[in-house]
């Protein structure tokens, strides 16, 4: 892993594959012009056992054969294949303006991204989102794209029984183009794909696919910077972040959002209620509908992918929040809740929804419809405020289809155990399937510092029951910004409870690589252990801890228990031998003396 | 917290309250002379909210009052409760031998326990368990103990309406020293309690009770010394481990786990196994029921409160891991299987059962019956060697009840979520609900160095489903021996886990510490919400790498946001002004202008 070199003022962010690892690119069949990216980890111990495919979300900066330079930004794939659908136009688009930095006296003093981006709409009235092709019976470049990348090992994998409980969801043997296409139509799934991020390598959220993950970054006026932050998702997405969310509410917004779009090969995420209320100096009340409806425009013109859009809290809702332990915790449902109650009238994003799915449609920025009245604690879980939210989310995802745009669906926050199913059920129920998408849950109040443990025990749990992308939490939630130490064990504490729930819903591919890694362990392979590793560089350092020499990497016993109390060794001894003679010979043998139990080293 | 100074050849523990907290002791009534700790945490800041008691489990070391001293030992309450008994005798006991230090050329050097320790046994067969007395109707001091540590809050709780799913336990309202007693004499829980051990503060291991954890420590032949393991062990109850189980395998086995016993006041468990191999020098074919009898004895009068027995793991069961991906991954399963198979015979430990029983039920040593067979990857988790172990366990365990001893059985391992709930209900079924004590489950493989993460995502599952006990797993899993830090990692883990499952089954009094803490959160308490939280010393330096000022521990908006998107000001005002008018009067006053708005500090 090596840090690139570019001058001083440029963000400086990690490259390099990771260990053992090679990107790999896989073409398409209906559109030979798509390369899709994978990783493969080669075993170098193993006798005969194939290198292992895994799904990469890194793009390009784990490539040694990338040139990387985050001033001219990345590769723009996409535009081939937009250029191509033939119904988008490019135009001078909206003029910059300085409170789209933010008012803040320190503001504007950010290199803007050097490179202009001349920005794209739909020609006339046209839908150019994927939902739109995809009723449309059109099966696009960044459908194929997602089907390959989905169906990774699952045909080796087929060989297997599937095995799982997927509570109701559908999902295939083998993911076919076509089925992508299905489930978009359907609104089931979702690719958050803006014409104007055509740097993106496309993915897919939906309940019948691999269950995704979220990194939140951004700055705050309490901290951070463009370069912090163009780094923190180069560093997400190399330990696997699926999408990034841009949640910056500090100076400099968008010149930041223009280096962190120019630089993802992700879906990036963003609360444009965050901005305007910024253009309007903090002051909630302030708010306008041109205010926001200008910053929408604004941010599809950059390349935003999906948009969260808090309109389901109505004026009507509030005073439902009044018993509650913590009110309203979301950020941006507090400040429609506050602009709600001063000027008493319901909440603009609610009564312009319609304007939004036309501006929506025109760049296809996908909803991420919020829930502003999520719980903020164990006690306030599942309450009638919620689920009141969660109904009018419902009404407003019928809108939004029937405008063309995509929808996914934001969920809590804080809930014990028992009680995330009914939040799994209501959302499919209400919203029609279309794609949950939660924070945590996190299943206790009481360990601040370790929240990203508290809610990855229910993000794993709503993952299994069907949540299609699990919002990452992670240590710092409650008590700071995220710096890039806690960004990485969210994202690895996500993956976790992302690949423990599609081991529970019967991925087909899914235990390729548990299976590949529990050979790697039985079979004393320890440098192929720690490659198969969500985190190999942990791994390794903490077996260095205990057994330093590079001897033991070789060692026929785990360092836990030493030679004696090994009892992988033993039990492979066992195996080993009967699979030469059959159990009833080899307990002759033993009977004989036990000299198949000597070491390996002096056997 | 600060560290005692003994001299340098004594372990240094560490000693002092946590932040904001006294120890309290509640007497007993039918037991004047029981004095059962708890902790009180003060809310400096909160408006009238009384002090939060909480569970305790870290005995003298954080009692201001206590003098500490490891060369002595712990003070010992327990002893005039067994004296006025009048059941059991001092006797001289067994002889210390040299190979009880093991037979490594460097053993025998340690210093041993200063303070000889005059053993006791039953009179005659006198039954001396937990278990007997409960069956002949008597409530011992033990019991009324536990009760009263349980009901700790649920008073206070009992206001609110009930809330959980507890899939068939019975959790009462009023924890009685009357319900500990049946559900003991049931076999439904137990009190892990030596007669040996009299420094014990008894505790509580059932379904229907809090969900409890175990740290596991102990040196092996690689690392570590008997100072560290001291540390280790008042460490871990530091944090909030509820056993410890001492899994040492390497030198000076003996003198170190006198070292842990004369200074825990929790009950220690071990695997009896591990030092007979170590008798025999680590030749598993050389084990005789002999050297394991002379062990348990030799541990029975050291006062050991729970053994390991892996005697559910026969002859005819080894076969059936011969094709599985990790084989026996149990230390004792796998000496056992080798000496099965070596010698052709049953176990020795599945023969010698009844006697075994014989033993334990003179000292009231419990049992923790050992899953020889339980999976070591996902691959091989609910499989026929695994559930064959099971069903040999609930026989032994009707077979220790007929002996009036304490039984618990030891559960998984390496599970995927959707096979969690199969292990719980099929132990429930064969072991006639006696309590269940798993190991994680890990939900998947891939995560070496995570595996605290992996684990307390299927602890908490399977604590909610019913398991008693959940032994702790450190990021150092499969990996190496954890350190003071991973112990605490893996301690504070298994905490949340084990709270997760309680809020989840609906245990009376556990949300009160959420809500205590949740309120501090929403008035801005940022000191009570540290106080509050399980790691007060994390949340805090936490909190101060974003806002080290001590004017921020004040401060009203969330560090993470900034002052402008501080949901919860804006709901706490939002709510405090409805409290005052209610909610029509109020949408006047937000017309008439925002000046409610203002920050706290300028209104």
């Amino acid at each position: 892993m090596t840090i690139n070199t570019t001058p001083p003022e440029l963000p400086r962010v990690t490259t390099g594959p990771l260990p053992a690892s090679s990107k790999i690119h896989v073409a398409g069949r209906l559109h030979r012009e798509i390369r899709v990216p994978m990783r493969e980890i080669a075993l170098h111990l193993s006798a005969g056992e194939p290198d292992l495919r895994v799904y990469d979300a890194s793009g390009p900066y784990t490539d040694i054969e990338a040139a990387i330079d985050t001033a001219a930004g990345l590769s723009r794939p996409r535009e081939a294949w937009i250029a191509t659908r033939g119904d988008t136009e490019s135009y001078e688009g909206r003029r910059i303006r300085p409170e789209d930095n933010g008012r803040d006296a320190a503001s504007g003093k950010l290199r803007p991204f050097p490179r202009a981006h001349a920005p794209r709409r739909a020609r006339g009235d046209r839908a150019v989102t994927q939902l739109a092709y995809a009723r449309a019976g059109i099966v696009t470049p960044e459908m194929e794209y997602v089907a390959i990348r989905e169906n990774m090992g699952r045909d080796a994998a087929l060989a297997r029984a599937r095995d799982g409980e997927s509570f109701g969801a559908a999902i295939p043997d083998h993911v076919t183009p076509e089925f992508v296409r299905e489930e978009i139509a359907r609104g089931r799934a979702i690719i958050p794909a803006n014409i104007n991020h055509p740097e993106l390598e496309p993915m897919i959220i939906g309940r019948n696919f691999l269950v995704k993950i979220n990194a939140n970054i951004g700055n705050s006026a309490v901290t951070s910077s463009m370069e912090e932050e163009v780094e923190k998702m180069v560093w997400a997405i190399r330990w696997g972040a699926d999408t990034v969310m841009d949640l910056s509410t500090g100076r400099d917004i968008h010149d930041i959002r223009d280096w962190i779009l120019r630089n993802s090969p992700v879906p990036i995420g963003t609360v444009p209620l965050y901005q305007a209320l910024e253009k309007v100096g903090g002051i909630a009340e302030d708010l306008t509908w041109e205010v926001f409806r200008d910053t929408l425009i604004e941010q599809a013109e950059q390349g935003v992918d999906y948009f969260t859009i808090h309109a389901g809290l109505r004026l009507h809702h509030v005073p439902l929040t009044i018993d509650r332990v913590t009110g309203i915790v979301s950020r941006g449902g507090s400040i429609m809740a506050k602009w709600c109650l001063h000027h008493h009238r319901e909440s603009f994003l609610y009564e312009h929804f319609e304007e939004i799915c036309e501006i929506c449609r025109r760049y296809d920025v996908s909803f991420s419809l919020g829930d502003g009245l999520r719980p903020g604690s164990i006690a306030d879980a599942n309450d009638a405020a919620q689920f009141a939210e969660l109904e009018t989310l419902g009404e407003l995802t019928q809108i939004a289809w029937r405008h063309d745009c995509q929808v996914m669906i934001e969920g809590p926050g804080h809930v014990a155990m028992h009680k995330i199913k009914e939040n799994m059920d209501k959302q499919l129920a209400c919203c029609d399937e279309a794609p949950f998408y939660t924070l945590g849950p996190l299943t206790t109040d009481i360990a601040p510092g370790y929240d990203h443990i508290t809610s990855g025990i229910g993000a794993a749990m709503i993952g299994w029951f069907g949540c299609a992308m699990l919002c990452y939490v992670t240590p710092k939630e409650h008590l700071g910004l995220p710096d890039r130490d806690d960004v990485k064990t969210g994202v690895i504490t996500y993956k976790i409870a992302a690949h423990a729930a599609d081991l529970a819903k019967g991925h087909p591919g899914a235990q390729l690589r548990d299976d590949a890694l529990s050979r790697a362990r039985f079979e004393f392979r320890w440098e192929d252990q720690f490659n198969l590793a969500l985190d190999p560089d942990t791994a390794r350092s903490m077996h260095d801890e205990t057994l330093p020499k590079d001897a033991h990497k070789t060692a026929h016993f785990c360092s836990m228990c030493g030679p004696k109390f090994c009892s992988m060794r033993i039990s492979h001894d066992i195996r080993s031998e009967a699979q030469k003679e059959g159990m009833a010979k080899m307990a002759e043998k033993f009977r004989e003396g036990g000299a198949l139990y000597l070491p390996k080293a002096e056997a």
